[in-house]
């Protein structure tokens, strides 16, 4: 039996990417071992690695000129690598919640960082927008998606100087134009697989920008010379990665997952409307997450919060209690969440209403 | 069909481990959800996490004042961080082989470095003796195995100052007395689980010596506090490491570890000396490596190594083409490498020189 798993991360995966992870890691496409047990340099690893690069670039419509990495450490370590390597005299970071201060607060380690505008004001429930960017900053940093808050920036921003974006919690579920990016990165255990491997797309020409000595390590140009393969990269994770990207390629590509993705949240935004208990803590409705929907109990029914929690439980529902920044509940209907999930929290929602 | 899997790493793991990471990824413990797709905050994850925490510890004897950490990154990110944190007039390096040259490298990048001792004069074919320690090093840092050349400095050095070990080869294999360490480090691949994860046992009050500012990701009192819980921790892979640990639990731990392995190692340098084909590259049998087992063709023979290759191919046996800085053969016999597997390459040696 299986549960319905709203979890923020980590997070669903589709019985497909389970399914074939688990047989890989039994016996890797009948060769006897598992895909835990070969080496990364083994043709079959390379081939896995090969594969999912190019499923990525495939999904993602990457342009030539770019590389795609699979690096271990999380985003977290991104938001030192970021600066790290590009911040030379000054980064622009757009703040719209929990990660993106992380991100600013890593950034000012290395140099100046103007947060061109914050949402923090009113707890980060709205995307902030009619700001300015400085022409002469080394690169403009933002977070597309708020797990936390249940916010959204839907749109590739165009502010004239490098785009460096954190897309951990909506990669391959809408559609972005990847030739506005100077880097996208994330961690995978949303939308591109299991924790423990994060995924960078990377201009090839903004690495000319990288000026100071770094550790090896957490320099870029380490990883695209070595193509991944300059330490032993998380090759379980690529393995279980690059079942979610072939199970995005079987159901039509990312424009047919933004299309699910669409009516999965209209579904549960709706519900929210309709819905005398429940209210959504964002701002402006298009500024809502079509991974995190955020909702949280109207004044006048604070109190069963709770019993709702306990009775979305009893009804197999996992994963919903919101964060504490926000409270309330957090439904995350990434790509894996398949729409009888989102219906039957919706049903949920329904019949805890008509008990009250 | 199982094939005899002698890779330097990513390598074997139990079977034990194998299956039981398999049905985790399919259905972890009957909770109706993947290992992969649970939160790291998630109850079942927070005991994965713990159980895997303190069977290192009893596993290893450590004592108390002492923290296990699991994070992403690999060894390699350690070669950055150890220096980073701890080096703050000078360290002192010993010498033994590649991952000590790169462990050596990025110490460079952060302050004075006094290399001890190198075997590279011999082309690391031995493990240097009779150096010293100048007692005015922030730590002193060795590497305890080098699979590439096959050697190991099997005892806890003396030398008066911290002790900074990278046991990424060889943790678990052998008794250490832990007591006698600063911290030891290592990547997962070899005996503690599948790549993506590093183990990182650190000493409490050695985080004392932190005196520069660090990037958080790279400060190992973020992880110390955040007990390896700071961001996402590579789930699949701690879990999978647990398998290990557990197995290695009920083998009746690192002495009976040792003792197989032991045992193990006998045979194939017992073949090694009496086989006319092969030779042992090491210059010292004492620095003879227990894990990787490196033998060359002897002189006369020398164009008998893709032949030999071949029939080991053909006998199920795969990983033992050496490193093309040795050159010849290596075996890797990590704890997951059962006897039988060394048997039978034994055989296959025999029954090879008995058809030339």
């Amino acid at each position: 039996m299986k549960k319905h798993n709203f979890y923020a991360g980590p997070s669903i995966l589709s019985e497909y990417a389970i399914a074939n992870t688990a047989a890989g890691v039994l016996n890797l496409d009948g060769i006897g071992l598992s895909v835990m047990e070969i080496s990364h340099r083994s043709k079959e690893f390379m081939a896995i690695l090969n594969q999912a690069k190019t499923l990525v670039k495939e999904l993602l419509e990457v342009p030539k000129g770019y590389d795609v990495l699979f690096l271990g450490g999380g985003a977290s370590m991104q938001f030192c690598m970021i600066p790290y390597n590009f911040l030379n005299t000054k980064a622009a970071y757009l703040d719209t919640g929990a990660w993106s201060s992380k991100a600013i607060k890593e950034a000012k380690f290395f140099g100046d960082v103007e947060v061109v505008a914050s949402s923090k004001d009113k707890n980060y429930s709205y995307i902030p927008k009619g700001y300015s960017v400085p022409s002469d900053a080394d690169y403009f940093h933002f977070t597309t998606n708020n797990t936390i808050y249940g916010t959204q920036l839907k749109e590739d921003p165009e502010v004239g100087i490098p785009l460096v974006s954190d897309m951990s919690s909506d990669i391959f579920s809408r559609k972005i134009d990847v030739s506005k990016y100077a880097a996208i990165y994330g961690g995978a255990q949303k939308n591109a697989g299991p924790a423990g491997v994060s995924f960078v797309i990377i201009k090839e020409d903004f690495l000319e920008k990288i000026v100071k000595p770094i550790p090896t390590m957490l320099d870029y140009r380490t990883h695209v010379k070595g193509e991944s393969m300059f330490n032993t990269p998380p090759c379980l994770n690529i393995y279980a990665s690059l079942q979610t990207f072939k199970w995005y390629h079987q159901k039509g590509g990312v424009l047919a997952m933004q299309k699910i993705n669409e009516e999965k949240a209209q579904l549960l935004y709706d519900e929210i409307e309709r819905n005398k208990l429940f209210r959504s803590p964002v701002l402006n409705e298009g500024d809502r997450s079509l991974m995190n929907v955020t909702f949280i109990m109207t004044d006048e029914y604070k109190e069963l919060e709770a019993e709702f929690l306990s009775y979305s439980a009893y009804k197999d529902i996992v994963g919903i209690k919101g964060h504490r920044s926000v409270g309330g509940f957090r439904a995350s209907i990434y790509n894996g969440m398949p729409l009888e999930s989102v219906r039957h929290l919706v049903e949920t929602m329904k019949r805890f209403e008509s008990k009250i």
